[in-house]
């Protein structure tokens, strides 16, 4: 099956750009002699997971229950629930454990820490740090850290931090020193648990940008990062890629093409809010490319800068000058996304392309 | 089962608001004495189908092919497909109106129109009319208007337009001139194509707003209208409904409150960019809601204005001062949305409630 026979709106992966971009990160890695617990949240593909855990110790990030069960029912038992728990979650992890999962859990909350410590099949816990995203967290040298690790006590099994703050980052230079707060942060907290006598296994840090721009890990244990598999316009513009590493766009049906008499074209494809997402994370970079850069049927950049630049639900439009795109109806373009993680999530497969040829379709497990 | 038994985040459909706004369309179209063919595409759910088509003719409005198969083999046979067709796409009509279905599609190009007519087994075609919006369509007084009836022959069912730009309206008497060049542009191309002696039995009109202020419909045999039944902050906000009618809400779960010595407080939720979707129509409106409003779990507005005003992948984040958010982790909030189609579309099914008693699960058919 060739591109060319999708029905559209759907999802292409490249796989060749794929697997260099996971052959990057984990090269970057490598130097700095650190593991890697790849984020899922962006794939949600058990297929995109087994790639990037090529020479990396198996742990897994996720963000929700669903991507837990999903992993864990695919043989992955290591898995880091990265997003703040609560008491009734707390129950669908101890199943999913009491099932042969090894799923980790976090929390910033001295109650919930409690909740944790006295469940009867209690998961280990990491403490979330806040290392200047302002988000969730307890800050580094937050008296309520140790209150936390103490009410853990036999379940602490480290602290993570998720420096967001580094999508803020706007150079390699800016970044990397994002970058380093990230980890001397994460680190002062594990630092600050072992001197008042808990053990502190895990200083886990991480996101994107920040994993491909730093100076080093020191004290550091494992990294997290997600988006970089895949990549995106938001991640080549604050220079965790290049544009034309992007493996993750959108097939589209053109369903509308004219030219006034002035000259003004208007493109309209069959991708639109929905298909592509309304996240416009690239207003705030450099470029912005509307909902997403217009690449032809191969995925190359044969249109220069066009973009989508209104998003209804079914429709995306595309405004040119002069005779830029002459495609008929029924005919076909590609949209790279502002944000991968958002613009998959519409999308329930990816069908895997090498060159025009579809090879697999991969399934995703998207909700909760 | 309550509300707060129900996994968080998830979609609430509240069914006493529901019904009320569907009736109060109804009522609206009845003083009109005009049809409504409902667009599903904001419901995507049989059951919501069922209520919406009360005291109507039957038919509906669908975006999609994967809403045209589910309503087909839910019993439903009169179905517009409201986005322009392309030739592969007419394949998969042809298949479903060989199974029994009534699908009518729509074309504003002469190429296209050509297609249809030579296709094996033709469906009944609309032509689309621009009436403002400038997204798809041919102008009233276009010449391809005639040359399209022609090509499309015996096929040719009627015409159909959308002001989509009802949504830049800004008061009942702005919105009620859109709708009335809505009506009188889809009206005026009708006229053309009789008098050049094509039938043209369909004149269909329609978006929420326009439907609900037109000051009539002389010549237009149905409205199409999706939205008003759930309602969102953006229609609140161009006057379609009010804030309480909304109907639907995402129902969150708290994964972290603080309140710093100064008195600011972060209140998190486990419903972030995909749960709510990163909509943020209300930043053009008077009042913007970021990425929506907060309500108590029991569906009112018991915090004030207080919004979801930033959010990340699976966290919402809620800014507010003093002591305004008392819910400890793992309490509820519920989240009306700005947007309530790309809301709903990140969701695989309805909770619907009956006061916080939950009284069904309604699917929805996402995708395409």
């Amino acid at each position: 099956m060739k591109i060319s026979d999708l029905p559209t709106p759907c999802l292409i992966l490249d796989r060749a750009r794929l697997l260099h971009n996971i052959d990057a990160m984990a090269e970057i890695l490598a130097r700095h002699a650190i593991p890697l617990r790849p984020h899922m949240k962006t794939a949600k593909s058990i297929d995109v997971a087994r790639l990037a855990l090529a020479g990396q110790p198996g742990g897994i990030t996720v963000s929700t229950l669903a991507e837990a069960e999903y992993f864990s029912a695919h043989g992955i038992t290591d898995i880091l629930l990265a997003v703040g728990i609560t008491e009734k979650k707390l129950e669908q992890v101890g199943k999913l454990n009491a099932a042969g999962g090894e799923i980790m859990v976090i929390t910033d909350d001295i109650g919930i820490a409690g909740i944790i410590a006295d469940h009867p099949t209690p998961p280990r816990a990491l403490i979330e740090i806040d290392t200047g995203e302002a988000r969730g967290g307890v800050a580094p040298e937050d008296p309520a850290l140790l209150a936390i690790g103490e009410k853990l006590g036999a379940r602490l099994a480290g602290v993570m931090t998720h420096a967001g703050q580094s999508y803020a980052g706007r150079s390699p230079v800016e970044i990397a020193a994002i970058a380093e707060a990230e980890r001397a942060g994460c680190v002062r907290a594990a630092q600050r648990l072992r001197e008042a006598g808990h053990a502190c296994a895990i200083v886990s840090v991480g996101s994107s940008p920040t994993a491909r721009h730093a100076a080093g890990f020191q004290g550091v244990t494992e990294i997290r990062a997600g988006v970089y598999m895949f990549g995106d316009l938001f991640q080549a513009e604050i220079g965790t890629h290049a544009v034309h590493d992007i493996a993750l766009t959108v097939l589209a049906s053109v369903i509308g093409n004219r030219i006034d008499a002035k000259g003004a074209g208007r493109m309209l494809i069959d991708a639109g809010a929905l298909a592509l997402s309304k996240d416009r994370s690239t207003e705030a970079a450099p470029k912005d490319y509307g909902y997403g850069l217009v690449l032809d049927i191969a995925g190359q950049r044969a249109f220069g800068d066009a973009c989508v630049g209104r998003a209804y639900q079914e429709h995306g439009v595309i405004e040119f000058s002069g005779d830029l795109f002459d495609i008929p109806i029924g005919g076909h373009v590609r949209i790279a996304p502002n944000h991968a993680c958002l613009t998959a999530a519409a999308h329930d497969r990816y069908f895997v392309v090498e060159g025009d040829e579809v090879i697999a379709v991969w399934p995703r497990v998207n909700g909760w």
